[in-house]
């Protein structure tokens, strides 16, 4: 398996921590989006949405979307919530990670870290939402371990990335303690700290 | 099954055409986000995300976001293809069409349908990237028959509502025609023609 990426991108992340995660062997090939390299002719025959990360397996099918990326790797694994009904619950949380997290804080992080913005010239409705996103993951971990059942899903993995890196999109986890805890816990689990 | 929804939505209009599609039985409650309906204590108790569609079962467990909602209640049915690789190219599908289609398409829709914009108004990146999505559409339905295998599935379902609903958000379909066609055999497999 080849996945193509960007280390720095929280979605590409969750690919490579979910390979990491169930000892899955894989090729990273380092694809620079600020350079134009998902814009080439080469790259589109692999992922027509133009997006990273995108992974390509030995059959030569490729597969795109970072959730549904994780989704299939984990396919087998107990990263998959058993019951139906859990697993529909980890897919609501996927789906509002793409609608209603990822677009605020992983692109005010964007514009601080790829653009140079400082943390005032961010997009207001980034830091609104963004903050109304946290804000909402901190209600829904409180007195939870994990987001879906008692141990680490592909719920957690989606979320994990941008939630942990959102100090460098100007946003403040201090006073939000259960994301700080949950942070933590999966950390240990996958083996990050 | 309560599906809490609002019938000019077309996120909404996806979970009725499962439950119809399957003959699953259930009640329609119209909620009007337009005055406020889904920021009441009693509606964010049963979702806290603050989004219609949800739907509450008889158990009293309630499940939101329309393509997780679409994936619970098609779990045993012929719209999830059958294999994992398939499967898995369906949730790339719905997972591009919550980031890179309903935001845009949807939205452009929104501001001329539900706050009376003219074509004109639309903000310039909705056009740009709604043009852009249908684009993209076009060239992946481009000689086949359906997203996902040979027969209407979850990817299909979750792309049909804002699509057919395009031109009320100013895009023009005309020259899509594989896209055309693909709303037409979609209609004709849900009896909606």
């Amino acid at each position: 398996m080849r996945i193509f990426g960007d280390l720095g991108s929280g979605n590409c992340q969750k690919v490579k921590l979910t390979a990491d995660y169930l000892r899955l062997p894989y090729e990273w090939i380092a694809v620079d989006t600020m350079k134009g390299e998902t814009r080439t002719s080469a790259f589109l025959a692999r992922n027509p949405f133009g997006q990273i990360p995108v992974v390509e397996f030995a059959d030569g099918r490729h597969l795109a979307q970072s959730n549904a990326i994780v989704r299939f790797l984990a396919r087998d694994s107990t990263l998959i919530p058993e019951d139906d009904f859990e697993l529909a619950k980890a897919d609501e949380l996927m789906f509002w990670e793409q609608y209603s997290h990822e677009p605020y804080v992983a692109v005010a992080r964007f514009q601080m870290v790829y653009l140079g913005k400082s943390e005032a010239e961010r997009e207001a409705r980034l830091v609104e939402r963004g903050d109304k996103a946290l804000d909402l993951m901190e209600r829904l971990l409180t007195g939870r371990q994990y987001f879906v059942g008692d141990r680490l899903s592909v719920a957690d993995i989606s979320l994990l990335p941008y939630t942990r890196l959102a100090h460098e999109g100007g946003f403040d986890l201090m006073p939000r303690k259960s994301v700080r805890a949950w942070i933590a816990r999966c950390e240990q689990d996958l083996r990050l700290s």
